[in-house]
């Protein structure tokens, strides 16, 4: 059955402070996608890759790709104005009617994903199960804050922080799409639950997979202290 | 009314990987405590400087001090076996009888703090406030972890994600540490929540303003990227 990786590229990536996405800005001298591609088809070479793109950069992409003679096989689509509407893009775009085993979905800024990483969320598929999520500890001491502003100290062993790729039951994530969406579908995984998909588990994350937030963070992969 | 600056620089870094303790890699070409002392005396320079040392490494670091001709002005403490028994054996160092103003209480690991953050810790501590905490938003996805292993999505934005220095009234401070410490004392203002101190207001942190983790955020920070 085909499985599918799917990567949200879109984001304008406000948060990184620069002009340029973060997902296109250069890591190792190549644009930060090409490695999440990369490492996404070498932990699971058999899927099929799925890239959501900003509407209107298909053609900057495709001169990326040539000039950087990226040749690794994927399909593009472009992607909607929220994270959850470019997925449900990419979900679309999957073949009707053919059979689906999973699909995975991940950001475009997590170049970092490795085979032992990937290994453990399809280990973690198990019968019956609709999606595993990669986490990790929470290194930071939590407040929760009450909408008065005060706030009080939580016990972060009590939470986990999320990561992607997210690997979900390729039929059930499909029928999840039906769904209408909401603002606070922070991630795929608030997505199938609201969808009645509830059983999903969580797997070990890395740390070292970490999603390219500030300018920094590239420097810090380069340097190989991840 | 004296101020005090506690710097904690006991922690054996277990997560840093490396044989030498992160607050004394070298960060710019010396030793990370030392630009972490040089910024908070910028920051606040009024306030006197404790710095916590593990048993033994009072030495070591008066050799370094020597080596790297760090010159400003600070007494050092012996440490205990948790980060909770190592303030206290700071406070206990201070002065009794005498006035105290303010006490902030910081990780020796996190270097970058700002004369601009520091303002806003001082600020925020009003008439009545116990303690002031920085603090930033939640970068990543949160889910909620059962007993059982279950977990749920958590709205991140209800959360914060707490730095340090944290900012205390010095006498309530001093009053809160006749409490027996308890393994739950991540940090200071749990210390102080737990001795009925419970005004305490949250200030806008800084991003930059990380706690050196793993060995590539030392690169990150000298790469300018933060």
């Amino acid at each position: 059955m085909p499985n599918y990786h799917i990567v949200v590229a879109a984001g304008a990536g406000h948060r990184f402070g620069g002009p340029v996405p973060k997902q296109f800005c250069l890591l190792w001298g190549r644009p930060v996608l090409m490695t999440t591609l990369e490492r996404l088809h070498t932990a699971a070479p058999e899927a099929a890759i799925i890239v959501v793109l900003s509407p209107g950069m298909e053609d900057e992409w495709a001169a990326m790709c040539r000039e950087y003679g990226f040749g690794l096989a994927h399909t593009t689509v472009p992607g909607g104005a929220t994270r959850a509407e470019s997925v449900r893009a990419a979900l679309r775009s999957i073949p009707d009617g053919g059979e689906v085993g999973w699909i995975s979905i991940h950001d475009a800024a997590r170049p970092m994903v490795t085979p032992e990483m990937f290994g453990r969320l399809t280990a973690a598929l198990a019968d019956g199960v609709d999606g595993v999520i990669p986490a990790v500890a929470v290194t930071d001491s939590l407040r929760e804050v009450a909408p008065d502003g005060s706030s009080r100290a939580v016990d972060r062993a009590l939470y986990r922080a999320v990561q992607t790729p997210q690997l979900f039951d390729g039929p059930k994530r499909l029928r999840a799409d039906l769904m209408e969406l909401r603002p606070d579908f922070t991630d795929d995984a608030s997505v199938m639950e609201a969808a009645g998909f509830t059983r999903l588990v969580l797997a070990e994350g890395d740390p070292r997979n970490i999603k390219i937030t500030h300018a920094g963070d590239i420097s810090r992969i380069e340097a190989g202290g991840l």
